[in-house]
């Protein structure tokens, strides 16, 4: 009896060809596994596909609402922002899937797992790690990172293998799933050049939005979304809804430069409405009932966060400290904020709570105040005097030792 | 003869009362100082204001260049923006200004200097900590955090004495110099409240901003902004300028909860063009030419920075050791990024700098890679390796411990 | 009816003095509140010395177990040690007297509570802070502050109003409980003096110290120890006994210069033979059972837990945020560390764990490993590969600049 | 005509089998290069049996100055302790050595250099980035990273080959330098094994110590040791008489779990006798002259610090940043330490400074002060505000939703 590997399927050219060479080179038996994240995809094509090239056995699974309260929440609880630009979609989806294919794997009994990374991406450090630290015995087979086959070669070698492949005419390479979309290579190669308008799917071009602003009111508990414009229920629908209104209003593009894991610099470019608006309400929020102590300190552990699960540590237990120290955090993040959507522009234009930490008695600067000014003295007296204390000496001993020479 | 008093006088009500109440109740002959650091007043008539109330000298001080250079300069290499919002306009010129006012009092012979703070703010920390680091012999005198008039006492107390004073309709409590204006009170106190667009002076409501999209090129030497499309020179008279230009777009709002050093939370608004399209530009540029581990490691020395700039401590030693470092990063911090300014929108749609790390060859997933993909296998393999462990430990040890009970 | 008023009273001059100070000067009913933390004072005597100066009531308490358990444990799970040095024995225990002042207060009726503090020292901030936000409408009365009286006048008060006091020959100031000994002052005050034999009194002078080495066995549980050469049991007994046996042997005493909050520097010498113990020994399992990434992370985390217990922010919901993170990483904190005690040295000589990452397997040199050394390679080039991009782009863009000119 | 590597040469086993096996496995010349960093050894005899193997030139370089200069002079002042107890000995060593054979390699026109590192160790991360950062046209072969040879294997090769080698009966693999020695294998790969005394070699064991306390005075300026006990002059000399000095008194022994960069925990033992002492005297000094801001701000510094140079990046830019920040605070490091050497231990028991920040009459508790202590109050109110409000927000929510449900 051959060996099986479960082989993570988008249905895309990578993964079609992988099934191939993995009977073919590795003479396996081929699982194949779609994960759906909310990418979008037709699953039932997908599977047909799948079938047509000559899998064993094909699963479908709906991860939609495990993505959105495993890994999405937790994000939104850490302002996840990796270089303080990027949402962290692929990144966030990518452990979710490896554990999936782990799963299938010991149903099965396969000996390995397969996925269609590259050997230059993220992607691969996230699932390689993830899938060794849930299950050491299982190998890993990578066969794009192992081949070397260029895009043409590939197509050849799906044609002669009679694997049914869409071309598709973008040069762009794409991932995408509920928490975002990422968009990369091609002409936005050249960090000089603009973006043209075919990059945006999910953002409408400003030139183009609506010419009302619109106000969404986005409501939290513990830090996490409950609902929006007052509707709560099913959270993968309203984000999935989010995206669009956000989305329809030109908001969530996002350009940078990018740190790869692998050492490389890229240029990145994201489409991630829902992400944007949430994550500025929600780090709004805090700033209406954390203390500047913990609004200080919580900003390298969002540093950290966002790397680990970037570098595809998901499975490292820092992670489980960090979660710790912002879960302890979030159980004061209740409250609701208003968002102005328009014109490319998400503001914040109000928030209110119950654990608000605003005191208009004591912020006022009207005769009503109750805060007590002639503290403030005091206050300065002994705030500033080690500084001050320290100037002095420099001067004085800048002067004592101008006068030794 | 009598004590001399230095104080810094802007002409409005609180420091046109306080000259009279100097002479009044401390009984001393009043030196009025208004520093320009581009706040845009008339120079001459606030000299005339002060003569017409009674003090015996007045100074015009113009430290428009001087607070370019040695204030607004470092706090773009820091990408100063405090709690990630404020870009700190007055917090940089509040350590200028006192440094003026002691170098007035000293060649005065004066015994105190004065200001025109209230006990609730920052402005009299950073005041009264630069001036008594500066010059710890010289008294400080603060009547507006002293007497206990309220604005109506003090507008009655005004006309008693026939002090010439323009009571303004605004509600608004406004500063402002060319970095940037804060504006608050009045309804702003409710956190709730969308700002009404009578907050807004310096950027235009994006219904009413021009529907051509307008680029700016901003060109950096060493982390500083030294010419923008193309034009070099005076740095006071371009930013001046960028501030009209990106504020007719509609950009550099700010409206966020802000923690006071004083201890309490306050909502504030800005309007800073200059500073939101600068500081986005210097930001995108050093993803460009930072290496990873530097970009990581300046988060928290900015964070650092801002906080001591808007807590009032900039003459602590530890802002020179602050800007040491990220001076030694700026040195690779050339070149130029492209603005699009459209809507509301500042975003970077281009950059490139010869200290460039990115690498296209690096970078692509063309078959021209020059990126060795079989170093990822080793590196994933180590990378991953102290969690995988740990992560096998814990399931082990909790196997383990399960079966020890 | 007079207002009451809830004194801490330690039975020493400063607060037998205040009895009268606060019955004479404020007018009240004074009610006594003694707190026993481990001090090892005679709390029989205490309680007759403040009838007999005239107090209502007084309250004994024996704290010394819920000092242990919440804020020794969490002290010790954090490495708690204020600049790298002092263990925090005084900064833990005045929050959990400063509660039981409030609680006194609460059932007693009392308008304010009263301490001895000065008002330069960091213990009147630790006071103050808590009790403020344990009940806001308390006063607090802090007589020493207050009253201008030098050491003479103060018995010269007592002497006029019969208060028995005993004239201690100390020079130095003196506050110890079951965690340390603080001692100030006398020729202390001056850093260059080295502290003479008689500041000792937990840690035995070396010389004097056994000729035989002793060992000492600590077992942890969740980073909590829980018993010690083998005995566990009551944690108060055996922290006391366990600052004999270290300190027989001279370990635990502590010198160095310290930052007050108040903002001034300040000799500060200590004897904390348990903690010194029980701090290395958890560092050192520590080690043995977090990941590289936990121990890096948690060093921050460790210097914030330590400077807000020592500036008197035990209330600060910040504290909650980092005990959640520190507690998280403490489940893995299992094992035994074998400290050999001589001649002023504590040294970890041996340590193992059910959790221990350490795998001989991967770590050894001889031919046994399981660890694949050609990994290493391809790690290594991506793991320098940033550093080495950027020093080349450094080379050559200097060499390009230098080529311009 | 061949190829000509360039090999850094030990004269151990390792490095003399490799010399036979670069001949013979990739047919070049070899040329050796031993780099004095003060480990001791003969290097005219280390010289001899270079050429006795068979290299065609050998270079002998003495770095010892340029060490001491370059590389322990920043890791004092940056206090360099890798997870706060190894002095980097090694690691500081490394990128050194490295130079220098880039510097011979291109000197001699060679197209590689060679070391004798494992795949497991740090030293071979070192060794590569630092090479190819400096030169990457230079290839690098570690012939004991490729070979499959055991250490019996490595002895058959070099009888086989007539490659003189003393087979010393140690079971411990050694390395050392001026700075330190480290102890690795054998017995000490179990973590709960006490260390034997035959692993110490630099240091007295402490029941063998003279009975008499030495003092030694260390005068730093710039936060650089210039004087000892009053003698100035050769560092190389100086440092190395200290390691004498303190380690005779039993002073400088190291033993903790640490981890590698590969990603494995590792049982590590150090002497650095002149190390310990000089970091403690200089954290010492430092406490006396830097700001608290300073002191905390330098932690994190100093973490990273150590981590870059541990794992191997000194070439990294970041490097250049954090010695910059260093740099500029040790500008008023300068000042005289006192150390007590006594049984194994290192006390500071004085120190002064011309830029000390300390100020007896603002920190003494007697009558002479001249601290407002009246501040302290104003003080107070301010700085326990955030956290107070927090606490009542916190109970009233509570108290709230309680009565909600």
């Amino acid at each position: 009896m051959k060996d099986k590997v479960v082989l993570a399927f988008s249905g895309g050219l990578d993964t079609s060809v992988s099934i191939k060479w993995l009977q073919e080179k590795q003479k396996v038996d081929v699982i194949t596994a779609t994960v759906d994240v909310g990418q979008g995809d037709n699953l039932k094509e997908i599977e047909e596909k799948a079938y047509k090239i000559g899998v064993k056995k094909h699963y479908s699974i709906d991860a939609k609402k495990e993505f959105v309260d495993d890994y999405v929440f937790p994000s939104i609880k850490a302002n996840g922002l990796y270089e303080g630009k990027y949402p962290l979609a692929t990144a966030l989806a990518r452990p979710l899937i490896a554990s999936k294919l782990v799963e299938v794997a010991e149903k099965e009994g396969a000996s390995a797992v397969s996925h269609g990374c590259t050997g230059k991406g993220n992607d691969q450090v996230r699932f390689d790690v993830t899938i060794k630290a849930l299950n050491p015995s299982l190998k890993i087979v990578a066969p794009v990172r192992e081949w070397n086959m260029s895009r043409d070669e590939e197509i050849k070698y799906a044609k002669k293998h009679n694997i049914p492949i869409q071309i598709k005419k973008s040069v762009y390479s794409i991932d995408q799933n509920l928490w975002g979309r990422s968009i990369e290579s091609g002409p936005l190669e050249d960090p000089s050049n603009e973006p043209s308008n075919e990059v945006f799917e999910w953002t409408t071009p400003i030139e183009k939005t609506p010419d009302k602003a619109e106000y969404v009111n986005i409501a939290f508990e513990n830090g996490i979304p409950t609902s929006i414009n007052g509707k709560s229920g099913n959270m993968v629908q309203t984000i999935t809804r989010l995206n669009q209104t956000v989305g329809k209003h030109g908001v969530g593009f996002i350009d940078h430069m990018e740190d790869r894991l692998v050492g490389i610099k890229s240029r990145e470019t994201y489409e991630a409405p829902a992400a944007t608006a949430i994550i500025e309400a929600h780090k709004d929020l805090e700033k209406l009932v954390l203390t500047r102590h913990e609004l200080q300190a919580k900003v390298p552990i969002e540093q950290q966060w966002a790397w680990l699960v970037y570098s595809g540590l998901w499975v490292e237990p820092l992670m489980d400290a960090l979660n710790a120290f912002i879960d302890e955090t979030q159980k004061r993040v209740n409250g609701s904020v208003k968002l102005k959507l328009y014109k490319g522009n998400c503001r914040v234009v109000g928030r209110n709570s119950p654990n608000s930490l605003y005191n208009v008695k004591l912020a006022t600067y009207t005769s009503s105040s109750s805060f007590n000014q002639r503290s403030a003295e005091g206050f300065i007296e002994l705030w500033g005097l080690p500084s001050r204390v320290a100037k002095g000496v420099k001067k004085g001993g800048l002067a004592k030792r101008r006068k030794a020479n």
